[in-house]
């Protein structure tokens, strides 16, 4: 087993994984920026080494210093948590060069699944359904119309180079196929100098569904349900829960196969997350995998009861498994609401700063990771992401009833935070009704703090 | 459904019933001592009237300014949380007579229950085990040797008018029961002037071991499984847990018919306890029934997934139980430690006094009730239990790791706590391998905090 762990990461994460170390009576090391002195991180950890100033690429992405840390302090592993180096295939590599063991899977499996084309390969051939799409290149708006039909309507058209939307149409039917691909072209044309079009399904209001899976270095792989993250805002999750209600077990058995075989197919290790877009219809597809624990993965933790970082620190030993797919049960519902330090009604500007005064809830059924405490306070060069508040209760009803009521006692001054317009997003009849896609957020404008 | 609940208490339970309230759309009025304007049930409740000073006969423990605050506030029910009124049949009563649902059982069962004979008679008559004595008074010690043998050693010879341990004998044998008898009656008559003894089976070194029950009006009683509570200092519980490792199914099954039993056969209704005492050879004996929702209901609640609070409102408000008995399993295992503000250094005095700092810890399988605050001031007039600190884990040795963790992040300036000594409890080798009676406390003086 580990014996002494490297937290390469900061935040309510870096806090998490240090108590999973503590509980299984693994020691902990905390590398912090001189902004992070006082962090919560760097006073919990039973040793503590500043790696740098701030920004993060003079300490959290360093790669060498903290290398050079886990050497220096004897840990025998690094946990990346997000974000960060977590998904950094060269990274792994050094640390599998080092014979330091990275907590997630072999660097080759970070690597493949990090390219996207390459990830969209491995899927298709597992059979996990990938959103349909052209293979090669389009350049011609007749030839485009056959694909599309092939495809299957609505289609996106893409330009190659495209990106904030530009060289980018829909066409929701054959007859204004033509006119749409040729206002892309001209306009990925003039944008980037390029006519190359792609053409993809449109999948329309999609939920954001994600399955968490766990795979030992033995071959065995299980999930543990899903995730709805579909409450989001410029593709920021805000708001995640399990289960999700657009799933009946029938879906969930089918979406989880998928995920599994995801895994299998890229002889994937540890945890990690395949997230897929779902249609109203029923049909899903792979979006993409993340190779690491996910911010919201306590609401897993709680409908399994399975604690997702001791887990990954088992098998990162070389640990088989102890559940079988059969063993897993998703109980109640679970929700997370991530607490930002941000301003809502200056367009989400962080707030960093002090924290003069807080009071945050418990209770029954009520879960707090944080990185916060009163007097802190939050450097300006990080994820405004403080703290998550997770609650679970025996339905979703009551669960939401769980949340609002504790975000209402939540009290955190001296900075702005998101936690009004989170509760808004509780408050809201659409999401009480289980009527969300990933437009949820867009739809609601000017609902929501409209004030 | 009940639609305005007055909380009759303070500290961290009201707290405790505010939220289950708020958590199911009921409006919540506290009331409070002038001691009492600042704490945390008089801020978060919906509405707070205060009922005069402290100490508690002036306030809590006011009948009528509570029966008054009700009716001016308009609330349909009483929650009267535990100690103060809750088990005052008296007051239920005078609840019963003006039509305010007293969230409990019917007066006259809590004062029936209240009544030590009664509830024995009415025990025995149910089958349920007390604990074998004598029904009438013995004065002769060669009497008593007869009776000792139907009894079963070891028995004890207690004085019908005794207390503090005065005229009260143990013996074993046969052989030193006529010495014991003698001398046990000659302190009597030379203490209290009266030679009337009883005896009863001395019970060794046992476990408390507590079964939750739920009962409905329409007569359906199921249990949820036992709570263990040895670990006591003075009769006061100190650390709580379910399930308790002394009961295998079959034993548990065994207890919690009996404890059903109980319940039926005193015409009970809505949420209540029956305390067992236990002996290592598996032979338990009723001791008394509480008639009120307990300090260490979290640790239920943890292991069934059942809100206590918020079924005791709904059989209250007329609803019939949603669960049987084959509904309730008990998954992992929960941990109380209650936090009081008390010096265990100075004979475990009581520390009121002014919160300066606060840091309580967070994560998975952490819950917290607490009534304190940053800069909260805890006044001198009550009871000393500020907070309770419940984890839950897969098994016991995962809850105890999580626990010690759990404790040492707990920071709380300005006043003494029982943190550290909580800490060496659950530290202690003894407590890790299950090895504990109510004796515990007492065998391990000189090793917890014996610096």
């Amino acid at each position: 087993m580990i014996k002494k762990v490297l937290i390469a990461n900061r935040g309510e994460i870096a806090v998490r994984i240090i108590r999973a170390c503590r509980e299984m009576g693994i020691e902990t090391v905390a590398v912090y920026s001189t902004a992070d002195k006082e962090a919560l991180h760097t006073q919990l950890a039973d040793e503590a080494i500043c790696i740098g100033e701030a920004p993060s690429n003079q300490s959290y992405l360093c790669m060498d210093k903290i290398i050079s840390a886990t050497i220096v302090s004897g840990a025998d592993a690094i946990h990346p948590g997000f974000g960060f180096l977590s998904e950094n295939a060269k990274f792994a590599k050094l640390c599998e060069e080092c014979s330091i063991i990275f907590i997630g899977p072999k660097s080759k499996v970070i690597e493949k699944l990090g390219n996207k084309q390459e990830a969209r390969k491995t899927m298709m051939a597992a059979n996990v359904p990938v959103i349909p799409g052209t293979k090669e290149a389009v350049y011609d708006a007749q030839e485009g119309k056959k694909l599309a039909k092939e495809i299957g309507y609505p289609v996106i058209i893409k330009a190659a180079l495209g990106g904030g939307g530009k060289g980018m149409r829909e066409a929701h039917t054959p007859e204004e196929f033509v006119q749409s691909f040729n206002t892309a072209q001209t306009e990925a044309k003039n944008a980037f100098g390029d006519p190359t079009m792609y053409i993809e399904h449109f999948v329309q209001n999609p939920r954001h569904i994600e399955f968490q899976i766990l795979a030992d270095n033995y071959g065995n792989v299980i999930h543990l349900g899903e995730r709805d993250c579909s409450i989001q805002r410029n593709h920021q999750k805000m708001v995640e829960e399990s289960p999700s209600i657009a799933l009946d077990e029938d879906l969930r058995q089918k979406m989880g196969e998928a995920a599994v075989r995801a895994a299998e197919a890229s002889g994937y290790e540890n945890a990690g997350t395949i997230e897929f877009l779902l249609e109203k219809n029923g049909n899903f597809y792979f979006m993409e995998m993340n190779t690491r624990i996910q911010v919201e993965h306590p609401v897993t933790e709680w409908v399994t009861g399975i604690d997702l970082i001791k887990e990954q620190i088992k098998i990162a030993s070389g640990n088989k498994l102890s559940y079988t797919q059969d063993d897993i049960k998703l109980t109640g519902h679970a929700i997370e609401c991530r607490i930002n330090a941000e301003n809502p009604r200056k367009g989400f500007a962080p707030s960093p700063g002090t924290i003069t005064d807080m009071y945050l809830p418990g209770g029954k059924g009520i879960r707090i990771d944080a990185a916060i405490y009163s007097g802190y306070t939050i450097p300006p060069y990080y994820d405004s992401m403080v703290a998550k508040l997770i609650v679970w209760a025996k339905n979703r009803k009551e669960a939401i009833h769980k949340m609002r009521s504790a975000l209402g006692e939540v009290i955190i001054e001296g900075i702005e935070t998101n936690v009004d317009y989170q509760y808004e997003i509780l408050n809201n009849e659409d999401f009480q009704a289980g009527n969300i896609d990933i437009e949820f957020i867009e739809k609601h404008k000017g609902e929501i703090l409209c004030d």
